[in-house]
């Protein structure tokens, strides 16, 4: 038998789905125009499916620094900052970020998955318990994988949950409890009571990580994220965030409050045994850090655009995962029907993300748009009609799809 | 108790370094002059712990391509490939390292380290059994924690204990073996017997997976690495690499013989739950794989290099723990000899890597040196010069060190 055998299953539920269409999770555009427009073929594109929160990508000023590095230290660093140390680039972001997040330890990561692989791996020890979200993030699940720590996962989005369990757990033998939450949830949208979690777990001695990958830059008074919004910032012990969405960029950080935290440079293995990031990629997350702490206009802007598109499809009776925020997440009955309308709607057009099991919560299979701050009126409109055409046309797509079905067997 | 205090016996460790000098493991150079040269203050330091071995970093035309796709395309994708589709950098880096290497299939990721990370969990299921190299790097150990293959080390470097170990296993029920080996390891710097383990391995039906992360663009006719070199290439299944060694960005591949492993880009999650990589840094590594193909002058240069310093150092007596190859490790009785040399090395203003456990095979204590096609001749006498220098000072500087380390405590 090979190795490759295990995946029969797998290979027939694409082949099911490019029968129906492309290849909803291998798309590949031919050109990128702007940071809210692409191509594919001829066909002009409107992105709302990239996670470009404040639409950074093509800011001026992140783009002049992104070049500017390269000229000044060139295209890479060929090497990990503990074994071959750091550009003052890295510290200069690492002291920027610590300042924005009123925080005395910082530390940059090469990518933002690293970064909670990294972090949750280096915190947590053998004796320690990791209380973990049901709704975790891939790269938060894997970070525990990587450490000896028991893990315990409460109810989504429950400090009720998170409170039964620590006080069932009680005394932890020579180690502590490591609460790990997200601010905004990826794939429905959704915010955590980041208050509540704070009052639990500090109640029961233990420590909160929150990570804010989809909510730094998008939501807080300067752009903190969820905890800053709900006011208890300077409760969180750790916080993490990520450079590929509001930061345009690639990496991670993760700050505390606790000045310690600092040996964790000494463990953490995503950190220690990686290439530190290139000089541009940092200096353009660099850039964008000062827009995110002056963006209250891009924070205002898509949060316009997130109401008006809710409101455009709950108003169609679109089932839709979570309150306004800048990800809208419509619920479809099975994969097949959710794979057809994305294809339909990405040949209308638009592009949204096609987010099926095993990324998705309660085994959803969702149609999930993203918005940017460089969206206008006029383009949520355009993703309003789609959806729109969407139940119009129904009927003759599922006609078309099981003839395609039928014909492909 | 806190969170932090299982790494008190750490602290006292990284004390006792402060206490000797600088901390060797967290370098920070005010500038990067260029491929070779940096600075620390105002002294100019000689590079010779980078890991850049051809020198593109500073590379005209890899800037260009960098700076180009910025200008192009933006700073950031702000999504994975699979949830937010790929740029044609990622199609066309993709197809250029397969026809490099010859081989059907290559998948590119956003760090070396989630290379091996994601190509080793994606392709060993719960009932294949990984045979992986005593001496294999971390992000192959921590591969191997995120699925649920059983592992077995076998003796580094060692067909025959391999072949041992995999006769002893015999058939594997509903699996296969993935046998995990590297071309030159990162450490030593010695080159594994590629030849000998396609053969062991393949006479027992495994898969044989090797990672050039060290030796991709630096062996081999035209760069491809050690299994080039050896003759055995279109034997290999898997050929993983990075792009933050000779390609001089930040990212890695692994490319197969097998055209099956396109599948796993839906297994992945390494792959599947992280940001693709920027256009810089893809765009970077692309005009690097060209100079990799056509840097025969720069292999040369880079071998005399090292045939250069291996001469200089062995002349001297020093313990080299391999060959000549573009890493060279002076292996030293103690961490705290080793840290007290760093410390005079960079006050002579050469720059090499301190290497300590549990990093390092053996538990060896090293000073680490790595070459780059860029160093020149006069480079390699002042790294010499610097290692004599070390000799004739040694009495001097052990009772420099005692009188510190006496008057911190």
């Amino acid at each position: 038998m090979s190795l490759f055998d295990k995946y029969a299953p797998l290979q027939s539920r694409v082949d099911m789905m490019m029968k129906i269409g492309k290849d909803a999770l291998g798309v590949q555009f031919d050109d990128i125009l702007s940071a809210t427009k692409g191509r594919v073929g001829n066909r002009e594109i409107l992105l709302a499916g990239t996670n470009n929160y404040l639409g950074l990508t093509f800011d001026e000023d992140c783009m002049a620094a992104a070049k500017d590095a390269v000229t000044r230290h060139g295209t890479g660093t060929t090497g990990s900052r503990v074994a071959n140390g750091s550009y003052h680039e890295h510290i200069d972001l690492e002291n920027a970020l610590a300042e924005h997040l009123g925080m005395p330890s910082c530390v940059v990561f090469t990518t933002g998955y690293q970064t909670n692989l990294a972090a949750i791996a280096g915190l947590a020890g053998d004796k320690d318990i990791i209380f973990m979200d049901a709704d975790a993030h891939a790269c938060i699940i894997d970070g525990t994988r990587l450490t000896g720590a028991s893990t315990i996962r409460f109810r989504h989005n429950s400090p009720e949950d998170l409170d039964k369990r620590l006080r069932r757990q009680g005394e932890i033998e020579g180690g502590n409890a490591l609460v790990v939450i997200e601010g905004m949830y990826s794939m429905f949208g959704d915010i955590a009571p980041v208050d509540e979690f704070v009052d639990v777990t500090h109640r029961h001695g233990g420590y909160l990580y929150i990570d804010e990958a989809h909510s730094y830059g998008v939501f807080g008074p300067t752009g903190c994220g969820i905890a800053e919004e709900q006011g208890v910032l300077d409760k969180i012990d750790f916080i993490s965030g990520t450079f590929s969405k509001s930061l345009a960029s690639v990496g991670g950080f993760c700050a505390s409050k606790h000045p310690e935290f600092e040996i964790t440079r000494k463990v953490m293995r995503p950190y220690m045994f990686t290439a530190s990031a290139t000089p541009s990629n940092i200096c353009a997350a660099r850039a964008a850090v000062e827009k995110v702490k002056t963006g209250a206009h891009l924070r205002q802007n898509l949060k316009d655009r997130a109401a008006q598109l809710h409101a455009g499809l709950a108003a169609m009776d679109y089932d839709l995962c979570a309150e306004p925020s800048p990800v809208i997440a419509v619920r479809r009955p099975n994969e097949a029907v959710a794979a057809m309308e994305w294809n339909a709607l990405i040949e209308s057009g638009v592009y949204v993300n096609l987010a099926v099991p095993p990324g998705t919560p309660q085994s959803s299979s969702l149609l999930r748009i993203s918005l940017s701050a460089a969206h206008t009126e006029e383009d949520i409109n355009q993703i309003i009609k789609a959806f729109g055409d969407l139940k119009t046309n129904q009927a003759s797509m599922m006609q078309s799809m099981m003839t395609k079905m039928q014909a492909a067997e």
